[in-house]
């Protein structure tokens, strides 16, 4: 569990694509966010507060989060300074990167001496169990991929805002690094040991209340020839009652898998009902989400009309349009099925 | 890699079930298998000769193989004296038990000093790359079943050996713990990072001549709810030209899992036709293999001619008829495709 609220740190980014977690989190955890640290060089801004170490502590951060993506996955050196006066200042450290905190001796040194954590979110900080199939109490939503990156870690934060503008119980659950850090909590099921995959994504929602919706962040793409098992594990143990498929609709082959054609939403949506059945019979699409983010407005709505008229389901962009239109259905299912 | 032959390790084994691994692999890789050290109140017999650590050496032995499984799968407190002796006669050891060996000080300060190995097979002894999904040159054949231990592993090795009598070039391909001691190499799958087991299955089948056939131990299950992402992966990974059905005749629902019906053979072959045609388009089912441990001869022999007559494929029993009719379809194949 990550303390909240976080300061920002953006090193020396030159330019948004690398501080994307940043962005992230300024985005869809904006009131968890007091402001952000840059070094000299940053060419990247927020648009919020820049604050010292001890700014930011007297504001209520308890955690400086690495939102910079350096070449390479290692802890910059130029970095180290100041993230040992930040950890001399109080906070814990908050990385998505490939090399641990832990591992470079100056943080470990620090951190130890100050009693304040080093948070690796790429790596899980816990074992699981073996999954046991069993059906659960209250809801659940899994976002799923015709590929990776379309979309499913915003589709999920936008469907669970959605459902409790509406006043429903919903809770995001983060299965990736960046979605860990917004929720300040979850699973990175990529890097979870094969056998425990399921039995983490069943940990991840566990039992709750009648109407409450686990909002889950989808991982890779039943279609990919690297993570269809990590997929495949997350849709067995979220056992969703509800799935969503996320699509760009101007990608024809899989990102960097170029032999592999992207499956039609059709047979996406027949495959995922056939494999999610195993553990919940009762699985539907509830509807689409469409990453427009290459169109133009009346483009984007075009592609949006036919798919709603070929599927019959709402469809649409987490980030342009929110999921207020998929939330009214799912709530309207849920009273229909009261009734 | 292992070093063979081996001496085969039964410490105070009270029962056959309890050695499973020492009767594996003394059925499965009898020439590689020099002797066994029984503690005393040892009830089990391999019928190899009793051998010291010493003796074993001069026989050859160059690792002693724990071939028992204590419960808790922890290193008994009794063995440490005798695991010392041998790693101090220049043994390495291998172990498939939940404790790795070098958490044992004893053994570890022992195996520095004498210079030789302590092999944990439950765990992977390397890093594995992200799956690519490109088409490798040679043959392979993935065994895989309705539910975990119908015999996956049997059948494959009775199909590579099968194919060696035949004068072809077969190699097995271990994925768990007895398939690993059993070829000396391979990589538990299982306990592989979730995002890299594909990866992993592709790195255990590299490119190979045309007329090789890699004959692949399948782990788990499609239809199983804690391990189907395992299977997926492999499935995918191996990219299978064919594969082999498992089952269990006398098994209704999984087990341990009693809420999960065992699927129906059809069902069964056409999912693993559909999920394994992403990686291997021309995957096709090559037979049946049949665990009849529980039938008499004529119940078994009916269950036989039940299943081909409705597939019009090969079925076998690994055990007690080899695999000699599916290697002679496999091959009778190869040379139509050739002609």
């Amino acid at each position: 569990m990550l303390k909240k609220p976080y300061l920002l740190f953006l090193g020396e980014a030159r330019d948004a694509p690398h501080a994307k977690t940043a962005f992230g989190l300024r985005d869809w955890a904006g009131d968890d966010v007091v402001g952000q640290h840059r070094l000299e060089g940053c060419a990247v801004d927020l648009g919020v507060p820049d604050l010292s170490f001890a700014q930011a502590v007297e504001r209520g951060a308890r955690s400086l989060v690495i939102g910079v993506a350096p070449v390479g996955g290692a802890v910059t050196a130029s970095w180290i300074p100041h993230l040992t006066a930040a950890i001399d200042a109080g906070l814990d450290l908050v990385s998505g990167l490939h090399q641990r905190l832990a591992d470079v001796p100056e943080l470990a040194r620090a951190a130890e001496a100050r009693g304040v954590a080093l948070h690796d979110v790429r790596r899980p900080a816990r074992a699981f169990p073996v999954a046991t199939g069993r059906k659960r109490s209250g809801r659940r939503l899994l976002t799923v991929g015709v590929d990776c990156a379309v979309g499913k870690k915003y589709a999920a934060l936008a469907i669970a805002a959605a459902l409790r503008e509406r006043g429903a119980d919903a809770t995001f659950r983060a299965t990736g690094q960046t979605g860990i850090m917004i929720a300040g909590d979850g699973v990175p099921l990529d890097a979870v040991v094969a056998d425990f995959a399921a039995g983490a994504a069943e940990w991840l929602s566990p039992d709750n209340s009648a109407g409450h919706w686990d909002v889950i962040e989808g991982q890779g793409s039943l279609f990919h020839p690297a993570y269809a098992g990590v997929s495949l594990a997350l849709l067995h143990g979220s056992q969703p009652d509800a799935f969503v498929l996320c699509l760009d609709p101007q990608r024809r082959t899989l990102a960097s898998f170029d032999d592999y054609p992207i499956v039609s939403a059709e047979v996406a949506i027949e495959r995922h009902r056939l494999e999610g059945a195993l553990t919940n019979p009762a699985i539907r699409c509830a509807g689409l989400s469409i990453n427009t983010s290459g169109l133009d407005e009346a483009a984007a709505e075009a592609v949006k009309a036919e798919l709603r008229q070929r599927f019959g389901l709402p469809v649409f962009d987490p980030i342009r349009d929110g999921a207020g239109e998929l939330a009214d259905h799912l709530l309207a299912a849920d009273a229909g099925a009261a009734a």
